[in-house]
C-alpha cells in the first residue's frame, strides 16, 4: 500500500475518533466543545428573534451567525471525510439537520428577506438531539429510556383513549355552547377539550352557559383521575427498570454488580 | 334441511363472523377497514363544521358525507342480516348508535335546517367506541382496565370528597367575592372551586379581593396535596394488575408463562 | 323504676339508635334519608342563588326551603331529646352546624335584607360532612384515610417548603415585575407564585418583562419537579396501607384474612 | 489562664450553643424564638407592601421595622461575638443574608428613596432558610430529603430534556404563529411551551391559528406524559429511602429498629 495513503487513512480513523466517538480523551473534548458550540449558536438564533436586539445589536449578531455558520460548515466538510461512507451520513437524519443549520445563512446571501431565512436556521435547534445521544450513555437517562420504552404501549392506549375522549367532549361543548360562546367548530372544541383534560386550561375558550359549565366540571374532575394513569404506569415501569439495572451481572465472572454506577467488575476487573 | 337454506345459512355465519368478531382473517381485514372509515368519516364532519372550509368546499363534502351514510347504510343492514337476532342488536347500545349515525343525512333530505343535523351527525362519533372494544383484546389496555376496575371504589369515594369540598369551597368563595367579581351564583362558585382544585385554572373567574385570593391560594394548595391520591390509588393497583398477569399459568399443562406476550405455551405449546 | 319513665328511656334509647348510630336498620335507613334530604336542600340553596331562577320560582323555592327548615328543627330537637347529654351535644361542631343550619330562615322572618342571610344559609353545606362521617366505615376511605395520616407529617413538612418557596419567589417577582405589570404588592406576589407553583395558572396577572418571564419559567419548571413529592408519599404510604389492610387477622381463631371485602372469617365464621 | 478570661470564654461558649445549635434547652427555646420574630417580620415587610395599608397604618409599620432591625442588629453581634471565627461567619451565605436583612434599613435613614430599600429588606425572607436549617433534624424531612437526593441525577436529565423540547416547540410556534398572534420572539415562544408542558397555561399567550392549536395539542398531551416522570422517580426513590430508613439498626447492640418514631433502642436503651 502507498505509504502516503495509509498516513491519510490513518489521520482519517483518528479524525473519525474524535469527530463522530465519544471514547477517546480527544473525542470527548470534541463532544463538549461542539455541544457548548451548538448551544451558543441556539441562543443567538433564539436572542436575533427579539427585535428590539435585532435592531440594536443587528450587525453584531449578523457577524457572530456567520461565525458559527463557517464553523458548522469545517465540522461538516470534516464529518463528510472522516466518515467511510460520505453518502450515507449525507442522507441521515444528522446528516440533513446539518446541513440544514447552516445554507439558511448562505442562501440568505443570494436571496433577500431575512424574516423567513431566519425561521429556517431555528432547525439548528434540532442539533441538540446530538446532546441527547450522549447523555444516553449515562446511566440516570438509560433507566429513565428503558422505563419510558417498557411502558410505550401502554402509553399509547392510553393517548389514545384521551384523543377520542376529547373529540367526543369536544363536540358534545360544540353542540352545547355553539358558534357565539367562542365553540365555532368541532375541531376548536377538541382543542378546547384537550387544553381542559390536561389541565393546562388557557381559558381563551371557555364555557359560559349553565349546561357547558356543568360538562366542563366532568371533564375536569374525569381528567384529573385520567392524570394518575400515566403517572402509575411510568412509575410501575421505573421500579422494574431500577430492579433489574441493579440486578447486573458480569458477563465474565457471573458475579453481581451491585454499584449501578460501577465501571470494572469487583471480582475479576473486567471492564462492563 | 332445504340445501339453498342451508348454503343461507352458512353464508349468514360466514357473514356474522367477519362483521361481529375478529378472530378470523376477513374479520380482521374488516375491522381494520371499518376503523379507517369511522375516522375518515369522523374527521369529514369535523372538518364541515369550519365554516371557512364548508363555504369552499361545501359540494364536495356534501358528497363525501353521502358516500359515508351509504357505506354505513348498507354495514347496518348486513349487521341486521347476519346476527341471529336482529331486534336486539336493534336495540343494543351500538345498534342504537350505528342507527343514529346514518339517520339525519336522510332526515336533512327531507327537513331543511342543515345546522342542527350536523349536530347529531356528530353522534356517528361514539361509534369510535367500536374501536375501544377491539383494543380491550389487547394485553396493555388489560392491564390498565384491570388497575383502574380495582381502584374504581377508592376512586369514587375520592371523587365524591372532591365534590363536597369543591361546594363548600364555591360557596365560601360566593360569599366574600360577591356577584360584583364574577361569582354571580353557588353553582358559578362551585365550578371555580372544580376548576382550581383541579389546577385547570381558566381565569375566567378569578378572586378580586384580599381574603378571596388568601382563600383560593389554601384551595390551591389543598388541590396540590389532592391530586396525589388517584395517583397513588392507581400506582399501587397497577403495580398489582401488572404482577396478576405476569403470574398466567397454562391452563393446559399449568406451566407459568413469564413472558406477558407469549401467544403459546412455552412448555406443551397450547395456544393462550 | 316507674314503668312510664322505663318505656320513655327505652323510646330514648331505640331514637338515640335511629338518629346517631348507623348499625340498625332504623338507623341505616334514617342516614341515606338524611342523606338525601341534606343533597335536596344544598341544591335548592345552590339554585337558590343564580338571579334568574329567583326570579320566576322564587316563591316555590321560598316554600321549599321553609320545608327543609322545618323538618331539619324537628330533627334537631329529637336530637336534643334522645342524646343523654343534650348540652354536649349542641356545644359540638355538628351540634353548631345543625344549629346555624335552620336559624337563618327563622332570622329572615324578623329582619328583612334576604341576600346576606341566603349567604348564612349556605353553612348548610357543612352538615355534608356527616356523609364523610358514615363514609369512614367503607373499607376503600380507610385504606385512603390510613394512607393519608401516615403521611400527613412529610405533606406538612411539604407544604411548609412550598410556602416558602413561595414568599421567596413572590417577592422577586414583585421586585422584577413591579406595579405596573400587577404585582401591586408582595401578597399578590405571594399569590401569584402560588397559583404557578401548583400549575393552576389563571392569568389574571401574568409577567410581562423578559426577566420575570424567565424567573416565572424556573419556577414553572420547578413546580413541575415539586408535585412529584406529594404523589410520591401518597402512593408509597396507600402502597404500605393497602399491605396492612390485607394482612389482617381474626380476633377470634387468628386465621389470616385474605379478601378484604371479607366480613366473616372463613375459618370460624366470626364476624369480623 | 486569667479567670476572668475564662468565664468570659465559658459564656462564649454557652452563647454559641443557645444561637447556633440546637439540641439544648436554650437553643431550642432562642430557634423557636427566632423562627417567630423572622415570620413576623417577614409578614410586617409584605403588609407594608400593600399601598392601602402603608397609607393608613404608615408610621405604625416604621416603628415596627426599626423594632425587628435592632433586634436582628442584636442578635447579629450576638452571632459575631459568641462564634470563634467571625470573619469565617461573616462572610458565610447566612452571615451575609443576616446583615442583608438590616443594613436597608439603616442605609434608608441616609439616602432617601424608601420604595427601592424596600426592595432589598425583602431579602430577609432568604433568613426563613434558616428554619429549613432546623427541619432538616425532623425524621420526615430527612426521608424526602434522601429522595430528592437520590433521584437528583435523573430530575436534572429529565428537566434538561424538557428545556430541549420547549427551545424545539417554542421556536416551531414562533414560525407558525408569527409575531401577530403574540409570539413576537423565539424566547417568548419558549416561554410559552413551558408554560403549556408544565400545564400552568395563563393564557396570556395562546395560538390562534388552525396549525399553531394541533401543535399545541400535541405539547398538551405530550406534557401529560412527561409529567408522569419525574414522579415516577421520585416516588420509587421514596419507597427504597423509606426501606433503608426503616432498617435502622442500633448502633450499641445492633438491634433493627422498627419504629421509625423510636428515640432509644427498645433493646437496651441506647439513645439513638
Amino acid at each position: 500500500m502507498h505509504p502516503g495513503k495509509q498516513t491519510f487513512e490513518n489521520k482519517r480513523e483518528k479524525l473519525y475518533a474524535i469527530i463522530f466517538e465519544s471514547d477517546t480523551v480527544g473525542g470527548k473534548r470534541f463532544d463538549i466543545a461542539l455541544i457548548i458550540t451548538i448551544m451558543l449558536s441556539v441562543i443567538v438564533v433564539m436572542v436575533d428573534s427579539v427585535s428590539e436586539i435585532n435592531e440594536t445589536y443587528g450587525s453584531l449578531l449578523y457577524f457572530v451567525e456567520w461565525f458559527f455558520t463557517i464553523l458548522f460548515s469545517i465540522e461538516y466538510i470534516l464529518r463528510l471525510i472522516s466518515i467511510g461512507k460520505p453518502a450515507h451520513y449525507a442522507k441521515s437524519f444528522f446528516g440533513i439537520i446539518d446541513l440544514l443549520s447552516i445554507l439558511p445563512t448562505y442562501v440568505s446571501l443570494f436571496i433577500p428577506g431575512s424574516q423567513n431565512l431566519i425561521a429556517i436556521r431555528i432547525l439548528r435547534v434540532l442539533r441538540i438531539f446530538r446532546i441527547l445521544k450522549l447523555v444516553q450513555y449515562m446511566y440516570e437517562s438509560r433507566v429513565l429510556m428503558r422505563a419510558l420504552h417498557a411502558s410505550r404501549r401502554k402509553i399509547e392506549v392510553f393517548l389514545f383513549t384521551v384523543l377520542i375522549l376529547a373529540i367526543i367532549f369536544g363536540s358534545l361543548m360544540y353542540l352545547i355552547e355553539g358558534e357565539e360562546n367562542g365553540f365555532t367548530s368541532i375541531p376548536r372544541g377538541v382543542y378546547w377539550a384537550i387544553v381542559t383534560l390536561t389541565t393546562v386550561g388557557y381559558g381563551d375558550i371557555s364555557p359560559k352557559t349553565g349546561p357547558g359549565q356543568a360538562l366542563a366540571a366532568v371533564i375536569m374532575i374525569m381528567g384529573y383521575g385520567i392524570i394518575a394513569v400515566p403517572t402509575g404506569i411510568v412509575t410501575v415501569e421505573l421500579s422494574h427498570a431500577g430492579k433489574r439495572e441493579h440486578n447486573r451481572v458480569c458477563s465474565e465472572c457471573s458475579t453481581e454488580i451491585d454499584d449501578p454506577g460501577a465501571k470494572y467488575c469487583k471480582n475479576c476487573g473486567w471492564k462492563l
